[in-house]
């Protein structure tokens, strides 16, 4: 990806993977619904939450060219990184703020779609944020999300460092509260939340790697995030792996995506929710 | 499904499920290329390979109207409820008979397309299928595969008996000379039989159920599997499972279909091969 010259462009090792996400491959199941609205109101308001780098708010508002997106991530850090890619990419109608998923700092009934995507599955209670995300949709608007279900990634071949990071990164999602089989409760977390089951379409879409570009973007991104960044500061600091097998991870991730007969998939659970 | 009044027009319990089946949720990834092919020549031929009942050959046969399906399965048995679901259907470009992925009774270069699902995965041998499934299609043609990756399989509320029922499936997969993570496979399997990389496009799919319909449907026809037919008696004869075990997991699947909150999702690894 290209890099503006302002500073601080440079994502952090986490961040490298999730910039992979646009609305095409991350929010297809909302796309529909989407075009639908924006044919009887073309000013939609969108709320992203836990935003991140902001590629797919991005393309959200790509999407939407009267309307506007409000893009909100928890970690104040990201939001340059985020301001950055939006200029890079010529969008003007998007604004980024810093926000919590538990108190969104908007008013009752302020977006026609809500939509977050790999956020609610690190949350201790993603009932609750799903109840804040209806709170601050209009009547007849959506909620939408799409949470990656870890449990149901499908490696070949299955290298021993591979193997390894994919039981570390459970490990650790659990540790901080989070969920590694989270894509199949999104229905039951809806349903926590108030809604109605006649309210709530369930569907279940990938996400994949297997040309070459793609395998050496992600097992890049997975490398530097065990030889550097929060994943392995926290995973030596609580004793989840050591050294060693973070380099036997790396090294792994690196041989996996020269191989020819390497691929990686992995399923998202997906939710709209008519409010 | 409507049933034909000839007999035998039942299916097999094995076999409800798969007939489930069509073109649009079990060869989405073929379609594209199907329809721009049809242009070129209206006048296909596609071979299915391992067609069971035959709902996903029909479906082709209906997106060909001036081409023709030719659709093989291993057990003749299986025969006379894919011709009635042809004539229920009324599918007339389409004829089914009994052959050996193996040695496929047809001459090299016959079909524009050829096509299977879930079928390598049951194989000891899925390169030598593919290979032959290759012999048979004409140049510039297609040889496309689907194969489910029961390893991936992703389901809520997690019952014990729905559990149980997954590990049982997978053993009894793998006992049979399969393997139960063969979508992550079809790469691999196509280059040993001899494709160049860049000939070979990979994806990945869902097979979900969320719906009450879809879901009492898919639990009704598990329930049937594990209390007739040949699975279990497969299970019971091998020890891979007890009469209680069985009763548990049908039990659970009933439960499970009942439950507003539940859903059930697997991962479908998909190759398309430019001959």
């Amino acid at each position: 990806m290209e890099q503006s010259r302002k500073e601080p462009v440079y994502p952090p090792p986490q961040a490298i993977h999730h910039e992979l996400r646009n609305a095409e491959n991350s929010a297809g199941h909302v796309m529909a619904k989407l075009h639908s609205m924006r044919e009887i109101n073309p000013h939609l308001a969108i709320l992203d939450v836990g935003a991140g780098s902001g590629t797919i708010s991005v393309t959200l508002a790509k999407a939407i060219t009267d309307g506007h997106v409000t893009a909100i991530d928890l970690n104040p850090e990201i939001l340059p990184r985020a301001r950055a890619i939006a200029e890079i990419s010529g969008i003007n109608n998007i604004e980024f703020q810093q926000g919590d998923a538990y108190k969104l700092p908007f008013a009752d009934e302020t977006f026609d779609i809500t939509y977050c995507h790999q956020m609610l599955t690190h949350l201790k209670a993603p009932q609750d944020a799903l109840r804040e995300m209806l709170r601050v949709t209009k009547p007849r608007g959506i909620v939408a999300a799409r949470e990656g279900d870890l449990e149901t990634e499908c490696v070949w071949p299955e290298l021993p460092g591979v193997l390894k990071f994919h039981k570390f990164a459970a490990d650790m999602m659990s540790a901080a509260g989070g969920t590694p089989i989270g894509g199949r409760q999104l229905l039951p977390w809806a349903l926590k939340a108030g809604v109605k089951r006649d309210q709530i379409t369930v569907s279940y879409g990938t996400w994949s790697f297997s040309t070459p570009r793609e395998k050496e973007t992600w097992a890049q991104a997975m490398a530097e995030r065990v030889r550097g960044g929060r994943l392995r500061e926290g995973g030596l600091k609580s004793g989840l792996t050591t050294e060693n097998d973070l380099e036997e991870m790396a090294t792994d991730w690196e041989k996996w995506a020269q191989r020819d007969d390497a691929s990686l998939a992995m399923m998202q659970g997906e939710v709209l929710i008519q409010k």
